[in-house]
């Protein structure tokens, strides 16, 4: 099977490698970051996306644009690489990745003895360290959520929670893959997840590159799906998880947990355990972020809606916690009543 | 308060005039119906589209079409008559409006004493009655709806059912502007209804051309706008009604109501009677249309699907009676349990 690799070394070594994902998915492009105006390009714009892979970009393009620079004094280097980060960090400034990223980057920086090179060789084994943790999450959650699934197990998603958005397998897809990639024929409906249609443009395309069985939707017939035809499973993402168990993730997800109650459908959501946000006590703290109006009133060039009515377009719903069958991490399967501390 | 007319006769009286909903909601273009193939092909591209409007195009169509022939013998033009009707009825099999209004239509041609002339001062007149039954029929649904709506409520509504779907105020909407027009500033929540996004293009259009006011969602934000904003009321229009209750209308409908029901929101279909469909006895019996995949892999020219993956598309679902507070049609409000017969 063939899953996608988001963010990755190039062949040389000296660039990082991503799919653009404004392309998809019309057409699969992979291209090499290796100045610091592309690395802040490609996260501005979107071309990578997702908190983990987002925050993995960040880290190895860090080292990316750094490397030429190896054989300065230890001085100029670090000051180098506190520049670079800053200019990163500033790209997405509310995602939580990044952020602890480069930091973790800035500090290994610091603590690494030695001139130029050494610095740079320890940043690119860091950075390679944070890829390699992202992977490891990603196939640990996979193997805790992949016994969940019976076979042939028809399930529904929301948005992209996937390779595309990790460094590894993704989060809600990756029981998906391991199923997969075990002999598990698993049927994937994919809610088409407006206004940005991560869920069409992004999870068909990853899926479907995997050989596996998809069928896409728009958001408001999961109710039909579910009667007509019958769901096993709903699994989604989460941006973040308040410690009773509320879960705030892409605009949708909470109707769609509404609409699987009413017909005794399972609603599973997986995660990284740095998701699970114990300082937040419940959902009624989380701040929802309004995006732009546009998003709504036009798909592409297209215009869908009169000039001028009022939008509304939070870019997170949240999910109370009595709706969640279960929340699976990297650190196992955690069944109500959630109490994360 | 403007109320848009969306099928009226031309000021000439020879043509049928309609607004061209191909072109909103970035154009407002009426254009006058002369000929068959004018008729033929509004009807055939959606440029007048929702079943009662059909209906009374049709007919008005047959009309304005059969007029020039007037001074020929009575044989000629009920043969005519025949011909036009029967080329006009196979622009949309399915729809129950469109061939109701031109078997009445022919019905009163042949019953009508006289020559040519007489026959078409006839159909003129049975053509003017069909619209001026429609528009009595969204006068009373709304007069009977908007005692519903308290001062200042909060409506959410999905897909169209108002102005431009009938030869009226429409159905869903008739209470919303009967409401209006008596002094209350109800607001108004617009399910964009993908995939053809009637309630963005086409209900926030008509409202906002009303000075009603407006919000536009997507289909997945119902949930998050409850929650959040709070909605008083849901009301959404019928394309068929089992005799038990069940609503078969615009995909989108069954999850919208599933989210009233899990917010405690009053969730009202409205409807002409002639939706009642006592010969169905429940939503069971209703054969939901499967439409193009297109419709949901792409966005005007934008593709925003891979190809080649499943698409369920189906233009209907069926929300069954228990979800649904009340069905309120021109004969008055009906409340559960539901027996229509």
């Amino acid at each position: 099977m063939q899953i996608i690799e988001s963010v990755r070394w190039s062949d040389d070594g000296l660039g990082v490698r991503i799919i653009d994902q404004r392309l998809l998915p019309a057409q699969f492009v992979e291209c090499d970051l290796r100045t610091l105006d592309a690395v802040i390009d490609a996260i501005c714009t979107l071309a990578v996306r997702g908190a983990p892979a987002i925050g993995i970009a960040g880290a190895m393009g860090l080292v990316a644009v750094l490397a030429p620079h190896a054989n300065e004094s230890r001085e100029r280097i670090l000051a180098r690489a506190r520049e670079i980060g800053a200019a990163i960090r500033a790209t997405r400034p509310t995602a939580v990745n990044l952020p602890w990223a480069l930091d973790r980057m800035l500090r290994c920086a610091e603590r690494t003895n030695g001139d130029g090179e050494a610095i740079v060789a320890a940043l690119r084994d860091e950075a390679t360290s944070i890829l390699d943790e992202d992977r490891a999450m990603c196939r640990r959650i996979g193997e805790y959520g992949a016994p969940l699934l019976r076979a042939g197990a028809r399930v529904l998603t929301h948005c992209n929670a996937g390779a595309l958005a990790t460094g590894g397998i993704g989060t809600a897809l990756a029981p998906i893959y391991v199923a997969a990639v075990g002999g598990n024929s698993v049927e994937v409906f994919v809610d088409e997840s407006r206004p940005l249609l991560q869920g069409s443009r992004l999870t068909a395309w990853e899926l479907q590159r995997a050989g596996i069985s998809i069928t896409v939707l728009t958001d408001g017939m999961a109710a039909s799906l579910m009667r007509e035809r019958g769901i096993d499973l709903c699994i989604v993402g989460a941006d973040r998880i308040a410690a009773n168990g509320d879960v705030a993730n892409k605009i949708g997800t909470y109707n769609l947990a509404i609409t699987a109650r009413y017909h005794g459908v399972p609603f599973v959501v997986a995660a990284p355990s740095s998701t699970l946000d114990s300082a937040t006590a419940s959902g009624a703290e989380i701040v929802i972020e309004q995006r732009s109006a546009l998003e709504v009133t036009q798909v592409g060039a297209k215009r869908t809606a009169p000039d001028g009515v009022c939008i509304y377009n939070p870019a997170f719903d949240v999910t109370p916690a009595e709706l969640v069958t279960a929340i699976i991490t990297d650190q196992g399967i955690h069944r109500p009543p959630y109490r994360f501390s």
